[in-house]
């Protein structure tokens, strides 16, 4: 089986390529081939078959149907301007987001072979804030501008499942922590650093209070799940191809309390407290709760606990991170 | 105060335009210029202030800026490819409804005056079907093409609002009946057809069963609320500028029996039952039922009874069909 993951070179990108090189397989068949499409040709993991590494950008329509050759049967699109970026620059926010995707439909559609396609859409694509426990059937009324490209996203592709063109399974992903590297442009990006900067041994400011929520999963779950999207029987889904997965509602005390509990009390003192009005505006609109019932019977798996997902960082994450910043 | 018209040649862009030239003003402010767009340059109608007809294509972004000048307060952006034909053509639909709002919302944009843009949304954009009663927060679900294409058209809209370079009410009209001249290309044809046929004396049939009920409303209702969607305190919308406005739920049955108390057995007898599985299974998706709550708090008006909407038919536009068709 062909794979192609555009944006293959971010961070879930890059994660994903290397589950698929040590597994060497999908669903049971032997992946034949692996392309890697992001703004800079991503590295190639070692791996048991050929890996194609390029770089272009995913609103031109040329470049994303090279990285989709005939034969690809399964295409994760992560391609991205992320939630700030899109915010401060609307016009990239809708050329990466919204012509990106467009693009990958019709490359998609012009294999004619119904390629199944993984899309990571966001809980930004939501509005409701803090109090909100959004329901399977929840409407996405979003307060940013890459939350409203991610919820068109999703529209566009469900309608190109329908139509017969591909076979869409958009991931409506939580917040993803530990990211490891540096701090980046997502609004988000704080979620991660109050664990990953204390972890490094280096202080941090937290731009939101204590008791705030957050709807986080981990990189390893969001790994499941991208495998369980790409192999899944998808007729179980009908017309709706968008899935809100099973993550976990958690305040920032409570990771700084997992924190506490795998890191001793010196890493929680890392972290202080203040206030980022820019940061809060944007993360205070998003839900920090979803029923998800739905994704459950279709079968994406639960989150481990949050002291389980600060270990998982440590053990796949640390070292890297500490030596790409020369710690 | 200057108004635009796109889609100003179409079934409710002419009325729109008539309702402007006989009023002279808009929420109390009188009318100093009118352009109507569409395909083809429209007719102008007989008005106290300067009328200017263009046709072009509005996926044309120096078309469609050519029709929004500066100074401009409201655009009506009614053009759109309905929805059968964007069933049948793909990438006409997207070409048209897609880049077509994207060109509205970048010539918007560039006016830096925020105008009040009036975007007619449809019940197409819902799935849910027979059963269904829409809530005020239900998700978009569409079962068609163009339905998406118009959930999309809502979210670019709203987000355009949110950042400030417009001011979107996006309203999802019921099918609009009865619509005058000749049957056309939009799913929903019937609805009309059923009852215009039978008025200008012709035989006509229903492709649907009698028990099938439809989400209607007037072409007066129409008028009544784009005229309060171009007026209104928007700030009362928050970010959300959908509305799903008080139509009303009808069968066929009880549309035909308006048919007969206004216009008597005999044109009851014109309508004949011959299923039409293409038809049925595009409009079997649509809900028949909205709530509505939202729309009324907001002052979107009520509907007439069927009867007064027959009659209105008669009234308003009866003879100038019966001229088109040379009956
Ligand atoms: N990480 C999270 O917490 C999270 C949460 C919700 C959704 N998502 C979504 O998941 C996907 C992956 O997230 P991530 O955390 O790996 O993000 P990331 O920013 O690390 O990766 C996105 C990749 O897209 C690439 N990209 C950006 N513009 C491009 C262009 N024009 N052409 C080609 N490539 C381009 C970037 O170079 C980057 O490598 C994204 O679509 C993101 O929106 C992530
Ligand atoms: N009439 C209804 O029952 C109903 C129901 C729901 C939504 N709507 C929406 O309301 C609006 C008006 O509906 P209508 O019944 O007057 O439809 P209509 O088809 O009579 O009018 C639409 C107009 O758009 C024009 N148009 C199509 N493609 C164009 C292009 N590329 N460039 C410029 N103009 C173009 C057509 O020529 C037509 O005059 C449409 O957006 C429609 O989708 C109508």
């Amino acid at each position: 089986m062909r794979i192609t993951i555009l944006g293959g070179g971010g961070f879930l990108g890059k994660k994903l390529a290397a589950r698929l090189a040590r597994d060497g397989s999908l669903g049971g068949k032997p992946i034949t081939g692996l392309t890697l499409f992001d703004l800079a040709a991503p590295p190639a993991p070692s791996a048991p078959f050929p890996v194609q590494c390029l770089g272009g950008d995913v609103a031109d329509p040329a470049a994303v149907a090279a990285a989709i050759p005939a034969g690809t049967e399964v295409v994760f699109h992560l391609a991205a301007v992320v939630s700030a970026a899109a915010e401060a620059d609307y016009d990239l926010g809708m050329k990466v987001n919204l012509n990106g995707t467009l693009a990958v439909l019709q490359a998609c559609r012009a294999l004619g072979t119904k390629p199944r396609v993984i899309f990571t859409s966001s809980v930004a694509s939501f509005g409701g804030g803090q109090d909100a426990v959004v329901p399977d059937d929840g409407r996405q009324v979003p307060t940013n501008s890459y939350g409203a490209q991610k919820a068109i996203g999703e529209l566009l592709l469900q309608d190109a499942t329908r139509k017969g063109f591909l076979d869409a399974v958009s991931i409506r992903l939580p917040t993803v922590m530990v990211r490891p590297g540096r701090p980046n442009k997502a609004a988000s990006s704080f979620v991660s650093a109050i664990l990953r900067e204390p972890l490094l041994g280096l202080s941090t400011d937290c731009p939101v209070p204590p008791e705030f929520a957050v709807w986080i999963c981990s990189p390893r779950s969001a790994m499941e799940w991208f495998l369980h999207a790409a192999t899944m029987d998808t007729s179980a889904m009908g017309i709706d191809r968008g899935i809100n997965p099973p993550g976990r509602s958690a305040t920032v005390a409570k990771m700084l309390g997992a924190l506490e509990a795998v890191a001793g009390h010196a890493a929680r003192e890392k972290v202080g407290f203040v206030f980022d009005k820019e940061v809060f505006d944007i993360v205070v609109g998003w839900p920090a709760a979803f029923e998800a019932e739905r994704a459950r019977r279709l079968g994406f798996a639960e989150q481990e606990s949050l002291e389980d997902l600060v270990r998982a960082f440590i053990e796949d994450d640390l070292a890297a991170t500490k030596a790409e910043r020369g710690l």
